[in-house]
Protein backbone atom coordinates (compact mmCIF):
# COMPACT_ATOMS: atom_id res chain seq x y z
CA UNK A 1 0.00 0.00 0.00
CA UNK A 2 1.29 3.67 -0.64
CA UNK A 3 0.73 6.77 1.20
CA UNK A 4 -3.51 6.78 0.71
CA UNK A 5 -2.32 8.91 -2.78
CA UNK A 6 -1.57 12.07 -0.48
CA UNK A 7 2.06 12.16 -1.81
CA UNK A 8 1.56 16.12 -2.94
CA UNK A 9 5.22 17.38 -2.70
CA UNK A 10 6.48 19.89 0.24
CA UNK A 11 2.58 20.23 1.28
CA UNK A 12 3.01 16.59 2.58
CA UNK A 13 5.89 17.21 4.93
CA UNK A 14 4.11 16.25 7.87
CA UNK A 15 2.81 13.14 6.41
CA UNK A 16 6.67 12.06 5.17
CA UNK A 17 7.76 12.12 8.75
CA UNK A 18 4.72 10.54 10.27
CA UNK A 19 5.23 7.72 7.76
CA UNK A 20 9.07 7.94 8.50
CA UNK A 21 7.86 7.41 11.80
CA UNK A 22 5.70 4.43 11.67
CA UNK A 23 8.76 2.65 10.00
CA UNK A 24 11.40 4.11 12.44
CA UNK A 25 9.37 2.99 15.57
CA UNK A 26 8.15 -0.50 13.76
CA UNK A 27 11.88 -1.46 13.26
CA UNK A 28 13.36 -0.15 15.97
CA UNK A 29 11.05 0.34 18.86
CA UNK A 30 10.25 3.53 21.02
CA UNK A 31 13.56 3.28 22.66
CA UNK A 32 15.62 2.37 19.58
CA UNK A 33 14.33 4.72 17.25
CA UNK A 34 15.71 8.44 17.13
CA UNK A 35 14.44 11.58 15.88
CA UNK A 36 17.79 11.48 13.98
CA UNK A 37 17.00 8.62 11.95
CA UNK A 38 13.35 9.56 11.30
CA UNK A 39 14.49 12.90 10.05
CA UNK A 40 16.83 11.19 7.37
CA UNK A 41 14.52 8.72 6.23
CA UNK A 42 11.93 11.44 5.84
CA UNK A 43 14.73 13.55 3.80
CA UNK A 44 14.01 16.47 6.29
CA UNK A 45 16.03 18.35 9.03
CA UNK A 46 15.62 16.57 12.69
CA UNK A 47 14.59 20.39 13.79
CA UNK A 48 11.62 20.15 11.54
CA UNK A 49 10.32 16.88 13.41
CA UNK A 50 10.88 18.74 16.49
CA UNK A 51 8.75 21.62 15.21
CA UNK A 52 5.37 19.90 13.45
CA UNK A 53 5.60 17.32 16.43
CA UNK A 54 7.65 17.87 19.56
CA UNK A 55 8.98 15.14 21.55
CA UNK A 56 9.61 12.12 20.22
CA UNK A 57 6.53 10.44 22.89
CA UNK A 58 4.11 12.74 21.27
CA UNK A 59 5.08 11.74 17.20
CA UNK A 60 4.93 8.08 18.86
CA UNK A 61 1.77 9.07 19.91
CA UNK A 62 0.62 10.22 16.70
CA UNK A 63 2.04 7.24 14.60
CA UNK A 64 -0.84 5.30 16.58
CA UNK A 65 -3.78 6.91 15.02
CA UNK A 66 -5.94 4.53 13.26
CA UNK A 67 -6.46 4.34 9.52
CA UNK A 68 -9.80 3.54 10.15
CA UNK A 69 -12.61 4.87 12.53
CA UNK A 70 -13.50 2.80 15.29
CA UNK A 71 -17.21 3.69 15.55
CA UNK A 72 -16.89 1.94 11.79
CA UNK A 73 -15.56 -0.91 12.70
CA UNK A 74 -17.83 -1.20 15.78
CA UNK A 75 -21.02 -0.72 13.59
CA UNK A 76 -19.91 -3.01 11.39
CA UNK A 77 -19.05 -5.64 13.71
CA UNK A 78 -22.47 -5.57 15.13
CA UNK A 79 -24.34 -5.49 11.64
CA UNK A 80 -27.20 -7.67 11.51
CA UNK A 81 -27.26 -8.89 14.95
CA UNK A 82 -24.51 -10.12 17.31
CA UNK A 83 -24.42 -13.63 16.37
CA UNK A 84 -21.46 -13.10 13.67
CA UNK A 85 -19.55 -10.53 15.51
CA UNK A 86 -16.70 -12.61 16.54
CA UNK A 87 -16.16 -13.95 13.48
CA UNK A 88 -16.77 -10.87 11.57
CA UNK A 89 -14.28 -8.95 13.64
CA UNK A 90 -11.64 -11.43 13.35
CA UNK A 91 -12.03 -10.52 9.45
CA UNK A 92 -11.89 -7.09 10.17
CA UNK A 93 -9.00 -7.44 12.29
CA UNK A 94 -7.05 -9.63 10.08
CA UNK A 95 -7.32 -7.05 6.81
CA UNK A 96 -6.19 -4.06 8.84
CA UNK A 97 -3.31 -6.10 10.09
CA UNK A 98 -2.62 -7.15 6.37
CA UNK A 99 -1.31 -3.46 5.48
CA UNK A 100 1.30 -1.95 5.62
CA UNK A 101 0.18 0.36 8.09
CA UNK A 102 -1.55 -2.03 9.85
CA UNK A 103 2.14 -3.74 9.63
CA UNK A 104 4.06 -0.94 10.89
CA UNK A 105 1.71 -0.05 13.66
CA UNK A 106 1.37 -3.27 15.02
CA UNK A 107 5.51 -4.09 15.47
CA UNK A 108 5.84 -0.78 16.61
CA UNK A 109 3.17 -0.90 19.39
CA UNK A 110 4.50 -4.15 20.52
CA UNK A 111 7.87 -3.97 20.54
CA UNK A 112 7.30 -0.25 21.95
CA UNK A 113 4.59 -1.27 24.79
CA UNK A 114 6.54 -4.43 26.13
CA UNK A 115 9.99 -2.81 26.98
CA UNK A 116 9.20 0.32 27.47
CA UNK A 117 8.03 0.64 30.82
CA UNK A 118 6.38 4.37 30.78
CA UNK A 119 4.13 3.48 27.69
CA UNK A 120 1.90 1.46 29.17
CA UNK A 121 -0.26 3.71 29.47
CA UNK A 122 -0.27 4.58 26.15
CA UNK A 123 -0.72 1.13 24.93
CA UNK A 124 -3.30 0.61 27.28
CA UNK A 125 -5.37 3.62 26.21
CA UNK A 126 -5.02 3.21 22.79
CA UNK A 127 -5.86 -0.37 22.87
CA UNK A 128 -8.85 -0.17 25.05
CA UNK A 129 -10.31 3.32 24.79
CA UNK A 130 -9.91 3.47 21.02
CA UNK A 131 -10.15 -0.04 20.00
CA UNK A 132 -11.97 -2.41 22.46
CA UNK A 133 -14.02 -0.26 24.05
CA UNK A 134 -16.32 1.04 21.47
CA UNK A 135 -16.84 -2.57 19.77
CA UNK A 136 -17.75 -4.13 23.11
CA UNK A 137 -20.02 -1.24 24.30
CA UNK A 138 -22.11 -2.00 21.37
CA UNK A 139 -22.73 -5.26 22.15
CA UNK A 140 -22.60 -6.52 25.60
CA UNK A 141 -24.85 -7.47 27.47
CA UNK A 142 -23.06 -6.75 31.10
CA UNK A 143 -19.15 -6.60 32.63
CA UNK A 144 -18.26 -4.26 29.56
CA UNK A 145 -15.01 -3.56 30.91
CA UNK A 146 -13.99 -7.14 31.93
CA UNK A 147 -15.22 -8.29 28.22
CA UNK A 148 -12.80 -5.82 27.12
CA UNK A 149 -9.61 -6.96 28.46
CA UNK A 150 -10.70 -10.28 27.59
CA UNK A 151 -10.64 -9.58 24.22
CA UNK A 152 -7.46 -7.92 24.02
CA UNK A 153 -5.88 -10.84 25.48
CA UNK A 154 -6.97 -13.16 22.57
CA UNK A 155 -6.83 -10.32 19.90
CA UNK A 156 -3.73 -9.69 21.00
CA UNK A 157 -2.32 -12.73 21.01
CA UNK A 158 -3.32 -13.20 17.76
CA UNK A 159 -1.69 -10.22 16.36
CA UNK A 160 1.86 -11.76 18.07
CA UNK A 161 1.14 -14.88 16.74
CA UNK A 162 0.46 -13.97 13.05
CA UNK A 163 2.88 -11.08 12.42
CA UNK A 164 5.39 -11.19 15.66
CA UNK A 165 6.40 -15.02 16.41
CA UNK A 166 5.24 -16.28 13.22
CA UNK A 167 4.04 -19.48 14.32
CA UNK A 168 2.64 -21.93 11.94
CA UNK A 169 0.34 -23.14 10.59
CA UNK A 170 -1.88 -20.25 12.01
CA UNK A 171 0.26 -17.22 11.02
CA UNK A 172 -0.05 -18.55 7.56
CA UNK A 173 -3.57 -19.91 7.85
CA UNK A 174 -5.87 -18.40 5.46
CA UNK A 175 -8.59 -15.52 6.82
CA UNK A 176 -11.49 -17.66 6.82
CA UNK A 177 -10.44 -20.75 8.60
CA UNK A 178 -8.79 -18.16 11.41
CA UNK A 179 -12.37 -16.26 11.52
CA UNK A 180 -13.54 -19.88 11.97
CA UNK A 181 -11.42 -21.09 14.26
CA UNK A 182 -10.99 -17.62 16.61
CA UNK A 183 -14.68 -16.18 16.16
CA UNK A 184 -16.29 -18.38 18.75
CA UNK A 185 -13.97 -16.88 21.28
CA UNK A 186 -14.31 -13.27 20.61
CA UNK A 187 -18.03 -13.65 20.05
CA UNK A 188 -18.00 -15.72 23.79
CA UNK A 189 -15.96 -12.82 24.95
CA UNK A 190 -18.71 -10.10 23.45
CA UNK A 191 -21.91 -11.24 24.07
CA UNK A 192 -21.22 -14.79 26.11
CA UNK A 193 -22.18 -15.65 29.62
CA UNK A 194 -19.00 -15.56 30.68
CA UNK A 195 -19.33 -17.64 34.19
CA UNK A 196 -20.81 -20.60 32.10
CA UNK B 1 9.29 -17.78 46.85
CA UNK B 2 12.92 -18.72 47.69
CA UNK B 3 15.51 -20.25 45.17
CA UNK B 4 13.60 -23.86 46.10
CA UNK B 5 15.45 -24.72 48.85
CA UNK B 6 18.95 -25.37 46.76
CA UNK B 7 20.70 -22.79 48.70
CA UNK B 8 24.26 -24.78 49.72
CA UNK B 9 26.59 -22.46 49.63
CA UNK B 10 29.97 -22.28 47.06
CA UNK B 11 28.25 -25.81 45.84
CA UNK B 12 25.51 -23.91 44.29
CA UNK B 13 27.26 -20.89 42.48
CA UNK B 14 25.79 -22.31 39.27
CA UNK B 15 21.96 -22.03 40.80
CA UNK B 16 22.98 -18.43 41.92
CA UNK B 17 24.15 -17.23 38.74
CA UNK B 18 21.18 -18.81 36.89
CA UNK B 19 18.74 -17.05 39.63
CA UNK B 20 20.60 -13.43 39.26
CA UNK B 21 20.62 -14.34 35.06
CA UNK B 22 16.84 -14.81 35.69
CA UNK B 23 16.53 -11.36 37.24
CA UNK B 24 18.60 -9.53 34.92
CA UNK B 25 16.91 -11.18 31.83
CA UNK B 26 13.54 -10.25 33.34
CA UNK B 27 14.66 -6.40 33.89
CA UNK B 28 16.28 -5.14 31.12
CA UNK B 29 15.60 -8.12 28.56
CA UNK B 30 18.09 -10.38 26.32
CA UNK B 31 19.69 -7.52 24.82
CA UNK B 32 19.94 -4.87 27.91
CA UNK B 33 21.00 -8.04 30.10
CA UNK B 34 25.21 -8.13 30.32
CA UNK B 35 27.09 -10.85 31.95
CA UNK B 36 29.12 -8.16 33.86
CA UNK B 37 25.19 -7.37 35.36
CA UNK B 38 24.67 -10.76 36.04
CA UNK B 39 27.88 -11.74 37.63
CA UNK B 40 27.78 -8.38 40.26
CA UNK B 41 24.01 -9.75 40.99
CA UNK B 42 25.49 -13.33 41.60
CA UNK B 43 28.39 -11.66 43.42
CA UNK B 44 30.84 -13.67 41.32
CA UNK B 45 33.31 -13.39 38.54
CA UNK B 46 31.99 -12.83 35.04
CA UNK B 47 34.53 -15.44 33.65
CA UNK B 48 32.56 -17.55 36.17
CA UNK B 49 29.52 -17.18 34.43
CA UNK B 50 31.34 -17.87 31.07
CA UNK B 51 32.86 -21.07 32.59
CA UNK B 52 29.64 -22.44 33.87
CA UNK B 53 27.25 -21.01 30.80
CA UNK B 54 29.11 -19.99 27.78
CA UNK B 55 27.67 -17.08 25.68
CA UNK B 56 24.84 -15.24 26.72
CA UNK B 57 22.86 -17.16 24.21
CA UNK B 58 23.06 -20.47 26.07
CA UNK B 59 22.54 -18.81 29.64
CA UNK B 60 19.21 -17.23 28.23
CA UNK B 61 18.07 -20.81 27.34
CA UNK B 62 19.33 -22.16 30.71
CA UNK B 63 17.01 -19.83 32.44
CA UNK B 64 13.99 -20.59 30.13
CA UNK B 65 13.74 -24.56 31.88
CA UNK B 66 10.84 -24.83 33.58
CA UNK B 67 9.81 -25.43 37.15
CA UNK B 68 7.82 -27.92 35.95
CA UNK B 69 7.68 -31.03 34.20
CA UNK B 70 5.16 -30.54 31.56
CA UNK B 71 4.49 -34.04 30.83
CA UNK B 72 2.64 -33.56 34.49
CA UNK B 73 0.59 -30.85 33.33
CA UNK B 74 -0.67 -32.63 30.56
CA UNK B 75 -1.91 -35.09 32.93
CA UNK B 76 -2.94 -33.04 34.88
CA UNK B 77 -4.77 -31.30 32.85
CA UNK B 78 -6.88 -34.10 30.95
CA UNK B 79 -7.12 -35.95 33.88
CA UNK B 80 -10.56 -37.16 34.26
CA UNK B 81 -11.55 -36.44 30.90
CA UNK B 82 -10.89 -33.62 28.83
CA UNK B 83 -14.39 -31.88 29.66
CA UNK B 84 -13.14 -29.53 32.15
CA UNK B 85 -9.21 -29.37 30.33
CA UNK B 86 -9.41 -25.70 28.72
CA UNK B 87 -10.32 -24.83 32.78
CA UNK B 88 -7.93 -26.72 34.15
CA UNK B 89 -5.24 -25.32 32.23
CA UNK B 90 -6.55 -21.75 32.97
CA UNK B 91 -5.96 -22.24 36.73
CA UNK B 92 -2.36 -24.09 36.01
CA UNK B 93 -1.33 -21.41 34.36
CA UNK B 94 -2.07 -18.97 36.65
CA UNK B 95 -0.71 -20.69 39.25
CA UNK B 96 2.74 -21.08 37.98
CA UNK B 97 2.68 -17.30 36.64
CA UNK B 98 1.98 -16.62 40.61
CA UNK B 99 5.73 -17.43 41.33
CA UNK B 100 8.82 -15.77 41.27
CA UNK B 101 10.09 -18.15 39.05
CA UNK B 102 7.22 -17.94 36.58
CA UNK B 103 6.92 -13.87 36.24
CA UNK B 104 11.05 -13.70 36.32
CA UNK B 105 10.65 -16.24 32.77
CA UNK B 106 7.58 -14.87 31.66
CA UNK B 107 8.63 -11.18 31.87
CA UNK B 108 12.25 -12.31 30.42
CA UNK B 109 10.50 -14.83 27.41
CA UNK B 110 8.09 -11.66 26.16
CA UNK B 111 10.86 -8.77 26.59
CA UNK B 112 13.60 -10.59 24.69
CA UNK B 113 11.40 -12.52 22.45
CA UNK B 114 9.42 -9.47 20.94
CA UNK B 115 12.70 -7.56 20.71
CA UNK B 116 15.09 -9.77 19.47
CA UNK B 117 14.58 -11.54 15.83
CA UNK B 118 17.46 -13.80 16.55
CA UNK B 119 15.36 -15.14 19.64
CA UNK B 120 11.94 -15.66 18.07
CA UNK B 121 13.55 -19.50 17.57
CA UNK B 122 13.88 -19.86 20.91
CA UNK B 123 10.72 -18.70 21.82
CA UNK B 124 9.12 -20.63 19.30
CA UNK B 125 10.49 -23.82 20.29
CA UNK B 126 10.68 -23.19 24.20
CA UNK B 127 6.41 -22.75 24.08
CA UNK B 128 5.19 -25.23 21.34
CA UNK B 129 7.70 -28.10 21.87
CA UNK B 130 8.21 -27.85 26.00
CA UNK B 131 4.71 -26.69 27.00
CA UNK B 132 1.85 -26.35 24.25
CA UNK B 133 2.31 -29.66 22.11
CA UNK B 134 2.23 -32.13 24.58
CA UNK B 135 -0.61 -30.85 26.21
CA UNK B 136 -2.68 -30.89 22.70
CA UNK B 137 -1.37 -33.82 21.60
CA UNK B 138 -2.63 -35.72 24.67
CA UNK B 139 -6.05 -34.31 24.12
CA UNK B 140 -7.09 -33.18 20.43
CA UNK B 141 -8.35 -35.48 18.20
CA UNK B 142 -7.15 -33.64 14.93
CA UNK B 143 -5.05 -30.64 13.73
CA UNK B 144 -2.71 -30.80 16.57
CA UNK B 145 -0.19 -27.99 15.32
CA UNK B 146 -2.96 -25.49 14.44
CA UNK B 147 -4.45 -26.02 17.95
CA UNK B 148 -1.39 -25.71 19.57
CA UNK B 149 -0.63 -22.22 17.73
CA UNK B 150 -4.46 -21.35 18.92
CA UNK B 151 -3.70 -21.93 22.25
CA UNK B 152 -0.39 -20.13 22.25
CA UNK B 153 -2.49 -16.95 21.34
CA UNK B 154 -5.17 -17.15 24.24
CA UNK B 155 -2.43 -18.23 26.49
CA UNK B 156 0.24 -15.50 25.60
CA UNK B 157 -2.50 -12.98 25.64
CA UNK B 158 -3.74 -13.97 28.90
CA UNK B 159 -0.07 -13.75 30.30
CA UNK B 160 0.46 -10.42 28.80
CA UNK B 161 -2.77 -8.86 30.34
CA UNK B 162 -2.63 -9.61 33.34
CA UNK B 163 1.36 -9.22 33.76
CA UNK B 164 2.78 -7.02 31.37
CA UNK B 165 -0.04 -4.36 30.73
CA UNK B 166 -1.44 -5.06 33.82
CA UNK B 167 -5.40 -4.68 32.35
CA UNK B 168 -7.61 -3.75 34.61
CA UNK B 169 -9.95 -5.82 35.80
CA UNK B 170 -8.87 -8.81 34.42
CA UNK B 171 -5.21 -8.23 35.56
CA UNK B 172 -6.38 -8.48 39.65
CA UNK B 173 -9.66 -11.09 38.59
CA UNK B 174 -9.04 -13.72 40.81
CA UNK B 175 -8.21 -17.17 39.53
CA UNK B 176 -11.76 -19.00 39.44
CA UNK B 177 -13.10 -15.33 37.48
CA UNK B 178 -9.99 -16.23 34.48
CA UNK B 179 -10.59 -19.73 34.72
CA UNK B 180 -14.31 -19.31 34.34
CA UNK B 181 -14.49 -16.59 31.39
CA UNK B 182 -11.06 -18.22 29.48
CA UNK B 183 -11.29 -21.86 30.42
CA UNK B 184 -14.29 -22.43 27.50
CA UNK B 185 -11.80 -20.89 24.80
CA UNK B 186 -8.95 -23.19 25.84
CA UNK B 187 -11.18 -26.20 25.82
CA UNK B 188 -12.63 -25.20 22.15
CA UNK B 189 -9.03 -24.74 20.69
CA UNK B 190 -8.07 -28.31 22.49
CA UNK B 191 -10.93 -30.55 21.42
CA UNK B 192 -13.55 -28.26 19.85
CA UNK B 193 -14.50 -28.27 16.37
CA UNK B 194 -12.63 -25.58 14.68
CA UNK B 195 -14.67 -24.90 11.51
CA UNK B 196 -17.47 -24.57 13.68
Amino acid sequence: MARTGRRRGKADTRGEILTAARSQFAAHGFAGATIRGIATEAKVDPALVHHYYGTKRQLFIETLQLPFDPAEVAAAAVEGGSEEAGRRLVRMLLEVWATEHGQAMMQSLLRSALVDADLYGVFREFMLESVVQPVVAEVAPDRVALRATLLVTQIMGLAIVRHVTHLEPLASADPETVAAAVGPALQRYLVGDLAD
